[in-house]
């Protein structure tokens, strides 16, 4: 069992982790950090956490665990302060959806002082955001993927994989850029490629949204999401974005020169193989 | 009400209707035209169809009210049987998602022998196919979009729209062409872009798909449908479509360099302005 367990930032991620750790009694103490007292009282409140604070070093302070929840672009601002304050032997993990940047900022503060760091990125997302829409089931059936690095110790990995997978997480690792990249592909590019509908329809004729149906709803969901959380994601996996928006780029190059091409048999059996392969993910 | 409904093509929309009209009671008689005797058999069995034939014409002749239902592709094809069989004052309309082409083809062959008919498009299609899928309220709260021209009569317009409102759907005219363009915008393009989205993911690294969550399946969710009736649409749309192709490469394109800018408040202010243009679809 977790002795202290500290979240910085209690938003949908942070929130909900804290609601789960609680519901769970996966931890003897449950210590939020925010930046306003006002945004955590509303946790005290309702029992999620034992105890809050603005002063990061009073929170990381004596727990044997803390979980990063601040926005991606915060995050690495907040490294330093969690590294002075931590103890020895605690864990030192995060739910950023981009890892290579802060895994590196991380292991640079290891090499001065040892300190057990895993990058993580539960992948339970919303277009919501806020302690507000947080629940204890969140992470239930999500997906979490963990990014150890040849620098990572087992034991290190091991403990955060416990967190999540007690929580009704299922837990994978990926080296950080690779994850970067995957994460890219299918979650980052398809969110700027829905803006992008959402403006060309808009550059066309916006009376068209009047014509829009399921379809196009769903395709297009993830662009209501939170500007400023997804405009410092763009900039913290700008790299690994730009590959995958070449590779897009490329995909609807091919598809657009054979449906010009006027050769129905080729067309059906490219969306044929298409179809099969998004069939597969249910 | 309809003395005889002439359903051509049974399929989800086809046979959706005839169940429509059947729980509605519009129709004294159904008559479902197919190309298989097989492919009829269950809707005569549920009873959703009181006769059933593979001849078009021996379907047509005497009917009150023709819906074309079959794939848009074949539609085309047909009308001529249609125009020879159906008996004066009729009304013929169909349910095709690219309006130009065909309403050009009815209306040169109602220059030769004047008939009534209405280009329509219910917005409630599905990934899935076939009568197995239909159901009596697939038309509820769906849109409608009728494309009357200037040679079509009041009368016929208003007996179409009494048609799809009658089995719950919400009716708007638009002239062919600017229908033509909206549901590439809305429909055409948002598909192919998915099938793209897919297709560059198998191209980066098809274990990427592992790490997809519910943000990658509600964009790309239409990229499983039928091969076949989007090599059609794609095939009778694809002027329109290409117009979308460029609007969109032209969104994405701007999206991309201010990402690439780094400048914070643009991003998070295009960012809002999408945001706000998709929250408006609820």
């Amino acid at each position: 069992m977790i002795r202290r367990l500290t979240i910085v930032g209690l938003g949908l991620l942070g929130g909900s982790l804290a609601k789960a750790a609680r519901a769970e009694s996966l931890a003897r103490e449950i210590v939020a950090v925010g930046r306003r007292v006002g945004s955590l009282e509303p946790a005290l409140a309702d029992g999620a956490v034992d105890r809050i604070t603005t002063d990061i070093a009073e929170g990381v302070a004596g727990a044997d665990l803390v979980v990063l929840a601040t926005p991606v672009a915060t995050l690495e601002a907040q490294l330093p302060a969690v590294w002075r304050a931590a103890a020895e032997g605690a864990l030192v993990t995060d739910v950023g959806s981009a890892k290579a940047r802060i895994v590196r900022a991380a292991e640079a503060l290891a090499a001065k002082r040892p300190l057990a760091f895993v990058g993580g990125h539960p992948m339970a997302g919303s277009n919501l955001a806020g302690y507000g829409v947080s629940r204890a089931d969140l992470f239930r059936g999500a997906l979490v993927i963990l990014t150890p690095t040849e620098r990572t110790s087992v034991d290190a990995l091991k403990r955060a994989s416990e967190l999540w997978e007690a929580v009704g997480s299922r837990v994978m690792s990926l080296d950080p850029v690779t994850h970067d990249r995957a994460v890219a592909a299918v979650s980052h590019l398809p969110h700027l490629v829905a803006d992008a509908l959402v403006a060309a329809v808009a550059r066309m004729d916006p009376q068209f949204f009047d014509v829009a149906a399921r379809g196009f709803k769903d395709t297009t969901r993830i662009a209501a999401s939170d500007p400023v959380m997804w405009r410092d994601i763009f900039e913290q996996n700008r790299e690994a974005l730009a590959e995958a928006l070449a590779a897009f780029r490329a995909a609807l190059g091919d598809l657009e020169s054979l449906v010009r091409s006027g050769d129905g048999a080729r067309i059906e059996a490219e969306l044929e193989r298409i179809r099969a392969l998004r069939e597969r993910l249910g």
